[in-house]
């Protein structure tokens, strides 16, 4: 089968052919992938920054946001068969962990992420175990949930933790409104009463959250939107999907008294006084990937009609070019691979 | 000036002349009235039901929920002074106690319920103090606004408690359509994403509830739709405004493993062997008035246009006639006293 | 082997030889029994009170709460082996269904209650998952150890749920000071700072809840007591281990504004006006066991000194004094069968 | 009176004469001072490093830590009267604003600081409001209880924010033993069932924490102890109370996934990438006094003897010596002053 394969670090990985993938365990399945979508966490894969966290042996099979068909289901799977749609989690747990029984699958002491550790769906077949798999319904168009695998289901779980504490006089604030952030704002607006301001640098990206339901979008004035619509008292949430550069300084600055800062892009660095954390009693939370239950949830989030995932869809064997074009900020909400 | 006043209990209140109210302590207010909402607890109140709860003397004046304008203001108030459009929170608290200095204002242990414990809002003027005042923008429809001050508090308190526990694969009951149903529908459609089924025995207030947002609506048929909605496994909570009669045993029968079941209606018994309390590990939570503070986020929900109050006018003088039709089930949404 | 065999609903079990256990799946394991806990639910058990909720053919070995090594382990067994010391969560849970995934064990769709719908504890082996087994200390003793699994784990469950409302200005009652009470008593005292009342008709029952940490106790009195230690305003929390005849009435009336009544004991039937539950606000929590997180902290609590589990040993053949001396009230914390 | 005024920033404050304090709202109270605990941040304040947070014209009587008499009430004092024995929260509050009503008296809009805005409790006499006062027992040992109005209420907050986190599993580690960390062992002795590690580099502060409950003591080698105490998992919550040097980033390194890490000391910078936050989950919170509600619930937990206060006592004409021990880090506990 065609798969697309990190074989070198900084080097953009090739489509190749490499055996189709077989049941290992009993309670593996087999999808056939209908569509895969391209992450941020791809592009720092390939350029080597996740090589201490992920040492994984080159070469392998990029893709984390797998949507498709079971084609192959081994003995012990039950309550989903051969045909059936599904979404995957991208993780695969063991089931009996500590972690694993308290429903915090990231936190699986025996877990292996499909796409970073072992082969991902970024080909026309992968292998995952009956534990990762969520069934669809047929109905289901597999190319648009299938960002909600990873994309929405991070934002989706940094949004959870927030909800509790957002109010119809709260401000929340999405930065960066790109595959993670435009899903952000919808969930959002589905899930909490409060007001949301979207921050871009493009003038696109701000068009989109308008549509979708951010109450007001800002670029460089993020402050004073901010400072403005809440009358100088600050945000109550900043959901930061970007974390480099300048968004940690500039989440802070827009949090308010006993704001939450939720960092969930990376790759740059928070830096902060400790008289600043006291004085205003923030709290800073980092976020990673949502658990399976997150993930049910966003699906009946989804199924349920409240959210419009945008992709833009490339034949597999252009996966190169994807890559390229969510380097280059050119795309509206996720790119997708169709094998 | 004009009031609306309990002389004897078992009898219909009338409306009389009473003098005007006076400023008490320097920081009370006096308040113009431009709409009182006319609410079952009046009826209670009248025919005696709660006589032993508040023991007041005979004759005083009803109503607790008031908005109007601020038509005086002793030396001590801040924040906000004559001229202002102002909605009332029903209770007037110390601000010294444990439960005040808590934010638990229904809990105060020196306060006062307004039109039921001292004169109330249904009169031409209602004094109180500014700790029971909320400023509004001076573009809100006064008379929509005013059944936000107890039957869309006490909903919004409930749903409050509520909201961390809803997810998109819940389902919440709201029992009785009326007063206070109308305005918890939609205020879980706002809040949260859970599908709703709004359970009444009339046509025209299931017609209502689905137009304000209902996912499903339901009469005798409410433990059907339920089981369907949720293939067997029941709602997630359940929101009783009318806590009498069949509704106890109909509500604890929609629940789900670990469901809750609010009690915000009263009048009825509640029972329930413990066994069945301990296999679906039930919760039964009773809710009276919300805070001060859900009061101003209500306020805020309102004024971002998320919340369709309906009401039916009535001039103060026809008070009688505003219970005779509460009474007899024709109203939907709210009755509104206009002085 | 021996086993105590529930043979006809209204009967007394007989301990009777039946086949040893065999492996069934390839994560169980057999576990050679060496403490089985006697609990109330077991005299319901046979007494035909649950025949209803676990209609299980009969003949069945009755035991929930089971202690010893493990004599065999099937291929796909991890984390533990054969001579590991461990306790046995009582319920057999799928690993795979929503509420598996979530840490929900009780709330399982493919489960088996040991004791009461597959043969149980109380008998010289058992068959069970690895997925109910936490091992324990080599230097446990595996008869002080077993009431945890379910006296323990269900007084835990109920507790956990209350600390976060319990401080040192509340006052919680443990109502039943018997196998459940005393060791509820212990958790309170460690895991919070609150005044704890307990309430035993028995003198000797009250002695041992002092000794163990209680602040005061109560018999004919507890409305009193509370009153007095509360200056009137009412307890946070009741835990009513009983759950029949007089107690929930008691137990509300010991409450406070907000506060919360868990009933983990059944039997009784629970009758209170909504009226009431509105104006104090009161919550009602229904218990059941607890999960197998629950468990494995409440095993750390144990370990860590923090828990006395009292135990009044029977040789497994004199099962039925055992039920005998639970059903007349002579049982100081809880009797064990040592097979 | 005598006073402890700051009269030029970068010089040690000096005793001198000034004028007694008088009421000046009708609800003030005067006290008369019988212990005053010396803070760090009194130290900070000298030195200059609070200017710009609160520019405060010099000079002004320092003091936030205050217990003693009622001397002089106002007109519209409740609940307390001349003669009484109280404890005074730090901060002055207008009662009426969101936050006040809320509860969060830190967050109080129109609210002034003893000691850091107004004159404090380093004098023989102080004016507050009754807002600020909690009376004690008459057998209160003043001058023990007066660190618990900022050194005990600091660590309170902060403490009471972890409780719902911390099981019999967790491991808490307290970074700092002295003023603020001595106190806040013992409360999550009292408060939780977790293991706890103190870490402080003096030998003599690591025998007071034993002594005082914890269940390791670390210096240098803290991030082995907790290695070892964790079986690698790390610690659950750790609180900082020195916020400086290398804390930040031992603190950081002492947290296992989704840890978290209390920031209540301040002077340094926290500084990490946003990959670590993002890939162990970490949440970090800053800290602040806590509210008139947590001081009630500290005395409280004092009162029933949970709790150890060790204090140097200094004659208040002493108060330059006081600071220079404790900035030379010779004093166990807390110092104070006695007028």
């Amino acid at each position: 089968m065609k798969a697309v394969r990190l074989e070198e670090y900084g080097r953009v990985p090739t489509v190749t052919d490499v055996p189709d993938p077989v049941l290992l365990a009993d309670d593996d399945i087999i999808v056939q992938v209908e569509g895969a979508g391209v992450c941020r966490t791809d592009i720092h894969a390939y350029e080597g920054q996740l090589r201490d966290v992920f040492p994984t042996p080159l070469p392998f099979t990029l893709g984390h946001e797998t949507a498709g068909v079971i084609a192959e289901a081994g003995p012990r799977v039950r309550g989903m068969a051969v045909g059936d749609k599904v979404i995957l989690h991208p993780l695969i747990t063991c089931g009996v962990c500590t972690a694993c029984r308290r429903g915090d699958d990231m936190g699986c002491s025996d877990s292996a992420f499909t796409g970073l550790v072992v082969d991902g769906g970024m080909a026309q077949f992968v292998r995952t175990s009956q534990r990762a798999a969520i069934v669809l319904d047929p109905s289901t168009d597999t190319q648009s949930i299938a960002p909600l695998a990873d994309a929405g289901l991070t934002a989706y779980h940094a949004i959870r933790r927030a909800v509790g504490s957002l109010t119809s006089e709260s401000v929340a604030v999405v930065v960066g409104c790109g595959g993670l952030g435009h899903l952000a704002i919808q969930m959002l607006r589905a899930m909490t009463d409060c007001a949301i301001v979207a921050v871009d640098p493009l003038e696109a990206a701000r068009a989109l959250a308008l549509g979708l339901g951010a109450t007001r979008v800002a670029g460089e004035d993020a402050r004073q939107v901010v400072e403005e619509l809440t009358n100088g008292a600050g945000a109550t949430a900043v959901f930061d999907f970007v974390g480099e550069d300048e968004t940690p300084r500039l989440s802070l600055d827009l949090l308010g008294r006993q704001g939450s800062y939720y960092i969930v892009g990376y790759g740059g660095t928070l830096e902060v006084p400790t008289l600043e954390m006291v004085l205003k009693e923030i709290k800073v939370q980092g976020n990673i990937v949502g658990s399976y239950q997150d993930l049910r949830e966003l699906v009946r989030l989804y199924e349920r009609g409240l959210l419009d995932s945008r992709v833009v869809s490339y034949p597999l064997l252009d996966a190169p070019r994807a890559f390229a074009d969510l380097n280059s900020g050119i795309i509206r909400g996720r790119a997708v691979l169709v094998p």
